[in-house]
Parts: structure tokens; C-alpha cells; sequence
């Protein structure tokens, strides 16, 4: 196996050509993928394919009609999916109680280890891939397009496709910033400045913070990307889908 | 790439044999690992290793000393982590607005994309893998051991090491029951029935059925494995524990 090609050297896709993902090659990603580990085997997920057509420029707009998502020939939306194992609960007799915030992070979780197996045999069998982290900022309004019922929230979305290009390699934080052992290390602010020098360093992210007249790379994130007022409005909006979906 | 071996015949492993994992072969795999996307290449994640000693002991018994938890070399605990990139952006003269929900969410996404990348690497270097659930379940105790600060939160454990036989194969249901074109499905009771036929009558489940005294598999989970009361008392102490982690 080359963990090289495969892991070490991965970068993510945002541009792709136009050829065609055949029905029975992603059937055959599907198919594998499921055998991830799974919570009690209860498969909490469910995935919603979307390819070209109206609803797809409707869910294209719902993420920002950035290049991956209008450039992809399949949009996959991952949704955290109570709803069908509690249907077959009732069917066998048996009552669940999966409304409630444990539930949803159970099901949460089997959806993004489905995703990222997606992500990673989709690349061995030579497509691109892309996680637009916009699935979460829209996701009532992506869980009303879809028609997803109580106890089905959108989590990931994944572009799939072949690549157009090699994409662009990024930087990445030596593993002593996040591996600690034992007990978690509380480091000091010279420590952390080091570590994330390889970040403040990377050529590219110079660039970037020049760019945009920032003084650091941190402000980049937020001031412009990730900025506190867009994620309480944002946090709003999750908390009440939560509710409505009978997580909360 | 034998994505037969690795995916579609992949298993999980509960028992492992003495051999130690050495710090490189770990170190190898995380580094790897961390080429995993991640939400705008934040990293929101961290991992605490624990290996055999004195706190080893009391993080299995709050695994409720499941066999894999006592017996695997390795046990890794992933953390949903925007405590570090905080700490960055102070450092860097930037005002981090990370203690909310959404941050909670994609903290919690980039965590479990590490996790399941984790896995597939450490399998195909030879390990066996096994996801603990129970992490959930006391994560306010986990985090007070391991010395989380705020805005870290456990959400994946990781139990790793050699195997010690081939593990059990489990059933999955068919793509067709999770898997949606353009919008979901509402699948109707005989439907539901019929797809989860593979589960009712898969030979380990029923005999487990029976040895239980229920009449459906279903009553299996709704009963005994993940019963009503128990999912929301631990949904209390999880909402808790975000909220004096500052992410609610």
C-alpha cells in the first residue's frame, strides 16, 4: 500500500474535468466505504447524491457557488441519520429513543467516518475530492432542498470527481502541537508561536496576509474567514435545526 | 491499492496480542494522518496517548474495562480542540471567536476525519483498530483525567495494536437503504423490513436475540444496548460539559 501517495502526499481537489463518475463506480465506493466502523453497527448515516440538474444549481448556491461545488460532477451530502434505524425500530416493535443530543452526536460521528472512507477510496480508485465545510453554515435551508425528515441532519458534503490538476499542497503543524501524552501539555505562548511558525511561514499564507492588509495569519482567520459574528449567527441556527430535527 | 483487503473486508479488532506498537510506527501514522482534510487547515483537533501505567487504569475503567480498552497497547483519546488555535490567535494579536456551537461542530468534524484516518493507516501498517463509543458516555470524567482545558473535548477513542486473530465479520446494510438521489426517500414500514432483512437474519443476531430474551432484533438496541434513559441522561451531562467547555 502506498501510505506515501495515498496519505502523506494528499491534497484535497477543487477543480475537476468534465468526465463523468459512472453510477457504478461510486455504487462500488458506496458499497466499501460502508463496511467503516459504525456505532453498535447501527449505520447512522445517509448520503444524498446529487449530479447535474435543477436542484443541483439551487444546492450549489446554498454553497456559495464556490468553484468545487459548481465544478464537480457529484455533490455527496452526508447527513448524521437517526430517522431510519428508528422507523425500523418501530416496525420490529421496539420504541426508540434517539431524540436527544447523545443521539445526534453518535450519528454525527458515523457520518464522518463514512465520509472520510468515501474521501480516501475515492482517491485510490483515482477521482478528486473536496469537503465543503459550507454544508454546515446553510443546513436548514440544505435539509429543506433535500427533504430531509426529523432525525436527519446534513454534516459534510463531499465534491467528487476526476481532477483537473494536481491541486495545492498545504502546510501542516508538527505533530508534537496536537499529540500529547498521558495528560494534555498546556503549552506557553513561545511554544505555540514556534509550532505554528511552519503556518506563518508557509509562503502561500505570507501572501495571503498581505493581500488582505493583516498584520498576521491569525487575523486572517478572525477577522475575514471565521469571523465571531458569522459563527453565533451560524451556532443559532444549528441549535434551533437541532430542535426542530428533535435532537434538542 | 487493495481496496478489497482494506475496506471491503476490513474489521475491527477487540483483542490484541502483547506486542508493543513502537513510538516511530505511531508517530509514522500520525503524521500521515494529519494530511487528512481539515476545516480551512485549522487542525481543530488533539490527540492524548496513553499507554500502560497508573492513569491508564482509571481511562479503562471509564471505558467500563471493555476487553479492547484493557487490552490493547495503545489507546488514543481525539479531541475536538479549538483551545490551541485560540491560543495561536492571542499570541498572534488576534481576537479568536471560537466558543460557540458551529466551532464546536467543525472542531468535533475535523477530530473524527483524523480519527477514521488514523485507523486506515495504523490497519494498513499491520494494526488492529477498534473504536471505543464509551467515550461519549464519559467524556466529563475522560476530559478531568486527561487534563482537558477548555475548548477541548473528547469525542473518539481509539484502541490500537497488534491483533490477536482476525476479528468477527459483521452485515451491512444494502447502499440502496442509505443512499438518496436528489432528495430522501421516505421508505415505507414493508420496505424498511426488507432492507433490514439482512440484519434480522444475519446468524450472530439472532442467536443474540435469543440468548436475550427479546423478540426483535430492534428490542436489542431500544432495550439493552442504547436504551431511552441512558441516552439522555448522558445527553444532559454532554450538554453540561459543553457549556463549561464554552462551546454552548
Amino acid at each position: 500500500m502506498s501510505i506515501d501517495k495515498y496519505f502523506k502526499q494528499r491534497k484535497s481537489i477543487r477543480s475537476f474535468s468534465n468526465r463523468e463518475v459512472t453510477p457504478e463506480l461510486l455504487d462500488r465506493i458506496l458499497e466499501a466505504a460502508s463496511k467503516a466502523p459504525t456505532m453498535g453497527n447501527m449505520q447512522l448515516y445517509s448520503v444524498v447524491e446529487t449530479r447535474r440538474g435543477e436542484s443541483r444549481e439551487q444546492l450549489e448556491k446554498l454553497h456559495f457557488s464556490q468553484p468545487a461545488s459548481t465544478g464537480a460532477p457529484v455533490l455527496l451530502t452526508v447527513c448524521a441519520d437517526f430517522y431510519m434505524f428508528s422507523k425500523w425500530c418501530k416496525v420490529e416493535n421496539a420504541d426508540p429513543g434517539y431524540d436527544n443530543f447523545l443521539s445526534f452526536l453518535s450519528a454525527l460521528t458515523d457520518a464522518v467516518i463514512l465520509s472520510q472512507q468515501i474521501v480516501t477510496i475515492a482517491e485510490m480508485e483515482g477521482l478528486g475530492t473536496c469537503y465543503l465545510g459550507t454544508v454546515l453554515y446553510n443546513a436548514d435551508k440544505i435539509s429543506e432542498l433535500l427533504k430531509l425528515p426529523e432525525l436527519v441532519v446534513p454534516v459534510c458534503t463531499i465534491a467528487l470527481g476526476y481532477p483537473d490538476g494536481e491541486g495545492v499542497a498545504t502546510e501542516r503543524l508538527p505533530i508534537d502541537a496536537w499529540r500529547h501524552k498521558e495528560v494534555y501539555y498546556d503549552f506557553n505562548d513561545l511554544e505555540v508561536a514556534e509550532l505554528y511558525k511552519v503556518k506563518d511561514e508557509y509562503p502561500a499564507n505570507r501572501e495571503f496576509v498581505k493581500e488582505n492588509g493583516k498584520e498576521t495569519l491569525a487575523q486572517l482567520f478572525t477577522d475575514i474567514r471565521y469571523p465571531r459574528g458569522l459563527n453565533r449567527s451560524v451556532s443559532d441556527m444549528l441549535l434551533k435545526l437541532l430542535k426542530a430535527k428533535k435532537y434538542l
